[in-house]
């Protein structure tokens, strides 16, 4: 049997031996940057994803931009051209959404604890609320009243059904997310006591998943869910997000999940929807598989460094700015991420080597015993897949180290 | 066969029904802090800490604080004022010992990957820097040359052993951390060829161990290999440094640490060392075990919710906060922090609850199961054991929340 091998990493070109970020060899980029290690995000890759999403999918189908995925400013600011709908998940990204100057009605925000303050912000705003549990709902609905705004309330719903082979599974059994499946039509008439109609609903059962007929299963349970709910509560719900949970290859052995038989699951179901609902506004949202594959993270090499045998890169950036790749956030077994040398792509001589950072712990560790092009001081490790949960899901505290900078090219 | 349970928290008195942290009431504490959630740390506990380690050690040893267990500039000078030395980590850490006031001679300066800029700054401070490699030596002489200074050099040594039963294994085999033990004699010569006398060793095996005999080996072992090295380099060693190892108990089943076998050891030791290298400094290094007893995370609970006869407190803090705590810091299968209901120290109904956090993701969970006081929105979730590797190696940033709040008190 082969050993199991990452997914290609065909994604940027290479020219000269470099990798191209934003068109731009990776050396040069790290002198406009000026500074390592960094983030790069590759703007064309976005956009090319965005469109590549479009022409799979059915036509009608409202796309979102989860931003928790990558909440820099300037990518958001990108999505906001790109995508129908952002979604937001604390007052903070509420705030980055607003700022792009995008339609509050088509952004929503939801999360398990929001603050009092979050929801006055929200209805103040205008924006949609995706009321997480019955409390909530009074919460909401006081706030409005002391606003003496109408509120625009979609129920998110814990499943009874979760999304398979999945990396994150957040709905189906006991789940802090949403309002329980047999619970909601009593959340409908609850809100109805106060005079707010329900906008739609929010249904989303896990994301990460690379399995194309787990998709489809629990995008078939999320629509067979709604009409069921809509007979319940006698209620027409104008919006229906289904979550996506489209994922992205990382470890080795996996491979990208292919969306024809997603596409096909989807094209049969909205004409029934459709038929049942009327015009009902069907999107899915996504953030890692949006921007997950565009973006790279890049560290210097301080030191090629021997100790029994062993190579070791030692570079400027670890954990600290990329637990993800550490294998930190989420992973059981640590796994590598793929990586490269950026600058040496034509190499041919290859050894194995384990990356490290500059950090005085074990844990801090960016590829382990992986075959790399001879590498030294100067060359630029590359860590690929890092467009989404990178630098805001990292401690950048850690051992007081500077942060690293980020840059959409 | 009984289920294992939290070390006892009781380092902390309750009075009222409430757990007094800083001689106050946790809910009049958390007026004070002005927002949930936040850090404390007790500084009389702290105190305490370090006197009852002086007094179980022998007379004459050194006791550094390791910054980076807490980096909290208030932290950072209290300890100034108990230990004999800091050591740090990073350039950010740097500036945080020196702005203490504290002499320079007796900070040091270890990690991995420093850069250029960290070993200049280092050498023009005035501090140690634990060189890591033969190419550092390199760098520092180099650095040293063009300020016209003379470098304070410790070598760190990867030693041929480990400790045993640690959370953390630094040393032994194959490690990106210090001078492999057997190359120490060539870096020793590098160093002389320069025209630098090293002042002495830092020898770190691993760190988070509770078995006292482990400890005591892994202190043995450093020993002997200093003396052994002291004799092959022809090299008296002024400063010596054995790091600790120190470890608190986190998880059910954990117990605390006998310091007894650990003194007698190094008791039995230091005599023999005098003997051999004279009026060598000895010092033990620890972070965690001086502050991290003395901390807790408290967050307050946003909402009660039941899903599927489970209960869950949702609370406005979690793994963006507390990231060892939810499980995402170097463990492999998540266990639970000891954690109480802070202003309900008293109550005898319990329930088994699970306490997540705000974030839309089910990674965050700071109590996963455990049996607790009932509590409902309001009341304080409190998460012992958590003055060190806390905040400071939490992702702050993810989801866009405010970062908590710290106090000393």
């Amino acid at each position: 049997m082969n050993k199991p091998v990452h997914a290609p990493q065909n994604q940027f070109p290479v020219a000269g031996g470099e990798l191209q970020i934003g068109g731009m060899p990776l050396s040069r980029l790290a002198e406009r940057v000026g500074a390592t290690p960094f983030y790069a995000y590759d703007r064309a890759l976005v956009k090319a994803r965005m469109a590549q999403l479009r022409a799979a999918l059915p036509a009608g189908l409202k796309l979102h931009y989860s931003i928790k995925a990558n909440p820099m400013p300037a990518m958001v600011q990108l999505m906001a051209g790109l995508a129908d709908g952002l979604d937001v998940a604390s007052g903070g990204e509420l705030s980055t959404a607003l700022d792009t100057g995008f339609d509050p009605a088509d952004i929503s925000f939801a999360g398990p604890g929001k603050s009092m303050a979050e929801i006055r912000r929200a209805i103040a705003a205008g924006v949609c609320i995706n009321a997480e549990s019955a409390a909530e709902v009074e919460r909401i609905a006081h706030q409005a009243k002391e606003l003496g705004l109408a509120p625009r309330v979609v129920l998110r719903v814990n499943p009874d059904f979760e999304l398979k082979a999945s990396g994150m599974r957040m709905g189906g059994g006991a789940k802090p997310f949403g309002i329980d499946a047999e619970r909601v039509p009593e959340v409908v008439a609850q809100l109805r006591r106060h005079g707010i109609e329900p906008l739609g609903l929010h249904i989303f059962a896990g994301s990460q998943s690379l399995k194309a007929e787990a998709v489809v299963e629990a995008h078939a349970s999320g629509f067979a869910l709604a009409l069921r709910l809509a007979e319940d509560c006698a209620f027409l719900p104008r919006m229906l997000n289904l979550g996506a949970g489209f994922g992205i290859p990382y470890f080795p052995g996996e491979a990208a999940l292919d969306l024809a038989p997603v596409a096909a699951g989807l094209a049969a179901w909205l004409p029934r929807v459709r038929e049942r609902l009327g015009d009902v506004r069907v999107s899915l949202e996504s953030g890692r598989y949006l921007v997950g594959e565009a973006g790279v993270y890049v560290a210097r090499v301080l030191e090629r460094k021997e100790s029994r045998g062993q190579v070791f890169l030692v570079t400027d950036g670890g954990l600290h700015h990329h637990l993800a790749a550490s294998g930190n956030f989420g992973q059981v077994i640590r796994k590598n991420y793929p990586v490269a040398i950026g600058n040496r792509m034509d190499a041919q001589a290859r050894e194995s080597v384990t990356v490290v950072g500059p950090l005085c712990t074990p844990l801090d560790m960016l590829a382990e015993r992986m075959e790399l092009p001879q590498a030294d001081s100067g060359d630029l490790v590359v860590v690929f897949q890092s467009g989404a949960y990178g630098l805001s899901a990292s401690p950048t505290a850690f051992l007081g180290h500077p942060a690293p900078a980020e840059v959409l090219v």
